[in-house]
């Protein structure tokens, strides 16, 4: 088996734009993308009482690091601002991309 | 993009103590998190055709590390011995985490 | 607590084998898994525009690095042909598996 090194992007937001952060994931060069339903709470700010529940999305990209760079820079710069959104990532061993 | 190294620690656990997990999640430090459905079927023991089948919850967490030691073993402790509950964690590069 | 390193196997691919998927897991050796329903786009081949939308199932395993192993080649060679399918496996700190 041909392993390879790539990095899984994860990024969960909103579920409003789930369509717009695919489109930016396929435009920017990525090869696919898999998502899933999420919910869950975040502080916001500094005020421990501030707690929020959304509804989310949970998106994975398996990418190459500068394809994962550039889709992270392009949501963080364009929805970080008016939508709640965190994106981190690690390294993966991709052992089979094909046919999807 | 300022990146800095995270734990995330993943629980999966029975749909029915969510609110026990997310609970300690918020009053141990973190914040935030966040679930998703899901379920699965697991080897109870030894024995290699006990499998049970179960409606779980699983949950993410991503913070500092010593945060991550203080949940994972509260919930060990308290309620590992009467759930089925399955912790690990691994470290990610967090790019942002703002508004959640 | 006791850690130990384990592989976490991640295999997404189409719902209608979520059975043949986690039968194979359960016959060669893991004690577990978790399974989420999730969904996704791929581009097939290298044309830009095929992009192909599917109903998936995303099933995680943590085990060992030789069950992991022997886990996705039965998979890539039994299923990858005929299936969407992408596997990709990293290592976690495993802390609690216990009656799952």
């Amino acid at each position: 088996m041909k392993l390879a090194a790539r990095k899984l992007l994860t990024i969960i937001s909103e579920a409003q734009i789930e369509n717009e952060i695919t489109g930016v994931i396929k435009k920017l060069g990525a090869h696919g993308f898999t998502s899933m339903e999420a919910w869950g709470e975040g502080a916001r700010g500094r005020r421990s009482g501030e707690w929020e529940e959304n509804r989310n999305v949970r998106v994975e990209v398996v990418c190459d690091s500068p394809t994962a760079d550039k889709i992270a820079e392009y949501l963080v710069k364009n929805y970080c601002d008016n939508y709640a959104m965190i994106l981190y990532s690690h390294t993966v061993e991709i052992i089979r991309t094909a046919k999807f």
